[in-house]
């Protein structure tokens, strides 16, 4: 099992759990033409209808073939279709291609799902209770990764929408911050020492925030809130992207290969910085976090500010005595926002994935789990960076401070952005 | 202007002929659902919601802004987004881009369709006598050009379904025809001789069909129907996929890069050979005109038979005697079918395009015309193949005896098959 | 056999011939250094060593271990090592990979080339009389294959070397014509008709030469000469290579493609322009025929002056009345000339092949030979242009007035130019 | 300055550590034929060639033009031809595109060579003593680089010797270990804690080893020798490079996209196993290493065996307490050896360079420095793995205990294997 689970629900809680996230994914697609859900415009950014069917179908490979032993597929081809990577439970479709696909409809989706949502209530209300423990672990596992979908939803439909030249807004209706001007950066310091990071106790988690271990942390300061737009602008402006002595060496071969000029989505237009967000095209706000930027763009401007991006364990270390709260999804932005005037540590939860300097690799100790849903995390370990504290498009209850997300250092649509640190 | 035009319309004929060509396009789409509108599964294959925008186009470039000193344009990107590739009326959305767009909507696709209809039908009822020549010879262009695209919109809607694992029908109601046996394939011999060939006289006609001009046509003969399935088979079955002697050298190159080993759409399954058409998957019919092959394909099996193509001046100096009928649209079934009964010559008219072994090159004394409509026919006279007669999915009043048809060799997705000639 | 043969040569004649054309590549060579023999910088330049070999396979291939019982291979490899493409005689060593096997050495592939020539002029001398006229024929197909092949070996060093930023020459010693001014461009009328071209009679020919046949010409008009580096400046600043109208649809996808902004070889230094030659850079000869351009430039630069490239028929009918001289390789420039002052039909041989309108299509009647010599010529009538007239860089006794020479259309490397024609 | 060095050499010392290394390089290249010092098979094995001549610019670039006035390039453009990725001196050609320079030729290389040589020691014997320190510390770095490029110049040789079907040997004259059979893997058991791991002290070492810092290792267990080919043998014959759940997410699209199915340069001819050497083509030894395998193959067997790789940190741990001995470059093999029997640790140092499971990042407190010269290591600290303990190409006085090679997962061309941890 790709988890460490000691949460114990009633039968009725969970269905409660799994209609609740269930909805959301649908809620979220509410503001969308059929159109929309089709199309793919890059391979890392699937089709809206393939989030949602795919999502199913994990329920439906993972739990209902398993433990409902009547179950019938709601289609043949499906399992095939909405496979995403489990290499272990059969072939898939190309995922380049997954914006290819007119059929199954979109209302054809909804019913897959319709139909799925029953079996589960009905499984849920009366599996065997010696399945109960393995189902329930299941269940968490399908629910979180429903819960990941949700925020490729939001992330693969900005850019499939951004990537047409008529720049239509995913919901026109979207709040602005109030907040006005990004407060002044400021350096923490920590002594580190013989420390432990990694998941442990109640609740849910993944395996790969596990096991707890100790590690040494040298002193470190962190910085007191996200790089801004502005702050980026400079480093723009500065002919950072023309200055390969700033770059990684594979950092500036994508600078050269790709064009970067800029963080994705900003745009130039008449003079002025615009960016697209869910609500369409914006004037880029400069106290506003920098979004949208792969590893090498903040490893760059890092170096350019002869600082560094912190480690995983150093943010751990350091967020771990913070409540969880920020600019995460419930807030209803689905946009970075100005950091509040406060002197403390700002933005550790929310507004953007912060990369860090740290590849994504197995804690000491770390076994991959045997069977298909071994390869949810392990078989990802090697050539991605790790980024910590969740952004703005992410539930609000589904991170944790020892939440390890990670992808690869080129990678832009997601919801990134980055925090200095520095050895003291 | 890319066409030659004897035509003379009243105003009403002219906006009666404009209603029933843009209505016929619409007609096509009926059984579309919103999702198959959208896609495109390669660059040939453009989304049907793209061809009824493009052809829409045509008319708003090429007489409404011209004519009509009022005309407003529906949206101001979409002269950006529907050019195909006219280079002298501005940059284009590229074409392997355009299944990425899901906006405009289909319904607001129908909608810029209104809006332009409207338009056209208040300048033809209204426009300037001294206009009128100009407004009927582009009208006539933009009508016949809207019914290649209706060819074009079921050869990609063919595509763009059977690129999905479902094999979704178009449309399942489609009739099939009660011919069981192909009659012989016989042989007509012709003296030839110093002949014309080429487009003269009334009605319409594309600028690549003239000069009419003389040419010396050697003695040959031509076979009396197409090639079938059944006799293509036995060149599948007699390994001439794998037989490189019997291939041009461009052709074997395709066959090795692209996994040839049977015409498109046909596949194999529990021991019986079916193909993908328009109404489903079908059981191949033996007898039916083999189709979808490329030229190489087309080639190889008469270098196979020992005999060749027909070139394009054989093809018309024998067709001219023949009325124009045989298994077009208006036939309905959409896809080629056996052969009737008859000693004579037969199938010259529909079910394939019949690929000629004449490279599409300039008439003698041909000159591409100035000005974007210029670009219609003259700047594709290199690296096409020509190909005579019209298929199942061509307006019947849509072909000529003259009229000439190019795609490149490798191309495969159109209607096209071959009939066989020889040297006497 | 793909050739037409009424020749027919002494036992010592043919000895003779075969030494001289085996000692003329040899010479060829004398002033490369062993690194220049190894190298392809493109897939269709292939490496000196390459080409001394493969022809030297030619007769291992298709005489000796026909005729000669027993014939050893000089080396088990070399037979797979050294086919070009002939794929009915076996595998083959990929063509883009040429450049990538620095064994056999230099002197091991001289050593092949003695042993082959020994063992040919042994067999030419006792091969029994029942098998002369079998291995005439194919000697003389080996020996008009080398001939092309010292041609390509000229060709791809001048574009190995100019490949390299020190631009090396390959003979700093070449002569340079003292023809300063090329004369005036005039026009001949020709009324054409039907007449007849293709090979008939004696000596040599390829098959793509025949059978001779009828056509029909239609009036015409022929440039007295070729055009001009000069001339073509012209088109080059009047932005020709901007003008998409100009362009062929497939040329203007390769001008974007390749960024082509002048003929091959040319580079503008401090303002001044300049080409690489045989003998290195030198200063652009305005008056000497521009060369190395493509037919999609060829056909632009004619669009752009409003006329047209000739036919094939043209071209020879019009040249069939004229000596075969001019400035072939015996001249030794190896490098185009300046036309003399004369008002005649100037340049016809010699110089630059001459781009035709003419696709490369089988003559009517033709039939490809069966067996792998067939390949030689037959399978690459599709996709190609002809030129007609040979170059400064071809054997004066290679060419004929009805040799079909054909390449690509975007290819340049050769030394390839044109002349106009109009319709009378 | 990209090294740490506390080294004091004397003039002379310096002069004549200078000559061995200059010496080696051309010893090494004793045994090549002139072509074959030309060609590049891949993009990452450059030609022997480049390889002199790189070396040389380096001393050219860092040395001679900023500490000798007067110095004189021996060639303009070897400044562009021969930098390989220093951005910050200058533009370079581009490097899959190396073996496409027939000029300089090898006898010009080699006599820039001298050239420089003879530079070099002029200005190590007149150099002002207050730039003494600085030189020295360049011309180190200098000298190291060359011998890792001296190991580079031995796996590109052997890559693009083995690239040819003829199988040429680089030496067919290398001696062969007289073991037989490797001992037993044994598991040694370390408890780990708070350690040290870095450069600290005198003597030459990169940047990229230091600083010297501390970090915890947990108790750990590591295999007493390598794995070698027999062993491996049983992962192949397995179906380990089918089995999908045994790799990485990359190492298996790695997999399928090359087609791996065994390490590098093995062979199966008529039913045995054989492996390509630098003495030529050899049965495979099933008691040797196992060599040339990525990251991805090392980490996919150990998976195999429910065993992972070690860390660098566990790997330095334990190596530090053993001498610097091993089948180095100076034992003469050129090749992996099986081990001798003995029950201690083994082939720590030589034979292949070791997988760890460690990406190559910057350790704690490292700062990259500023100059051109700071591109030497710090630019590559993303996407690269670690491998330690020298190999048996790697020059004996080159390798160190804290010595960190990097390479990307997917790279086999190297000599490079594993030994497997576990933890405790």
């Amino acid at each position: 099992m790709s988890s460490l689970i000691t949460v114990s629900l009633s039968r009725q809680e969970s269905i409660q759990y799994f209609y609740t996230v269930r909805q959301n994914s649908e809620r979220l697609c509410q503001s969308l033409q059929i159109e929309d859900y089709i199309i793919q415009t890059t391979p890392e950014a699937s089709p809206a209808k393939w989030h949602l069917a795919h999502v199913t179908w994990f329920y439906e490979t993972f739990i209902l073939t398993v433990f409902s032993p009547n179950y019938r597929d709601f289609h043949p081809r499906f399992r095939y279709l909405f496979n995403s990577y489990y290499e272990q439970v059969g072939q898939f479709w190309p995922r380049p291609q997954r914006g290819l696909l007119s059929r199954p409809t979109v209302e054809e989706t909804y019913r897959y799902r319709a139909y799925v949502d029953e079996q589960m209530a009905m499984l849920l209300e009366t599996a065997e209770e010696e399945d109960w423990f393995d189902i329930e672990a299941r269940l968490l596992i399908g629910l979180n990764h429903e819960q990941q979908h949700q925020e490729l939803l939001l992330t693969d439909i900005k850019y499939n929408l951004a990537f047409n030249p008529l720049r239509p807004a995913y919901r026109e209706d979207l709040p602005i911050s109030s907040c006005k001007n990004a407060p002044l950066l400021r350096w923490f310091e920590y002594t580190g020492g013989l420390e432990s990071i990694g998941f442990q106790g109640d609740g849910f988690a993944y395996d790969n925030e596990s096991p707890r271990h100790q590690l040494y942390i040298p002193p470190f300061k962190l910085a007191s809130r996200l790089i801004t737009n502005g702050e980026f602008l400079a480093f723009v402006e500065a002919e950072g992207y023309q200055r390969a002595e700033l770059w990684l060496s594979d950092g500036w071969s994508a600078v050269k290969k790709m064009g970067w000029k800029t963080p994705l989505y900003w745009e130039k237009l008449d003079g002025q910085w615009w960016q697209m967000t869910l609500a369409g095209m914006r004037l880029l706000v400069m106290d506003e976090p920098v979004c949208h930027v792969s590893y090498y763009e903040a490893d760059a401007f890092a170096t350019w500010q002869e600082k560094r991006l912190p480690t995983e364990a150093e943010w751990e270390f350091v967020a771990r005595e913070l409540p969880i709260q920020g600019n995460l999804r419930d807030s209803g932005f689905l946009q970075p926002v100005v950091a509040e005037q406060d002197t403390g540590l700002l933005q550790m939860f929310g507004d953007v994935w912060e990369w860090t300097q740290s590849p994504y690799s197995p804690y000491p100790g770390y076994r991959c789990q045997s069977g298909a849903l071994g390869e949810y995390n392990g078989k990802f370990m090697c050539n991605q960076m790790v980024l910590r504290g969740g952004s703005c498009v992410t539930p609000n209850d589904h991170i944790r401070v020892t939440y390890r997300n990670f992808f690869y250092p080129h990678e832009r649509w997601q919801f990134k952005g980055f925090r200095l640190a520095e050895d003291l």
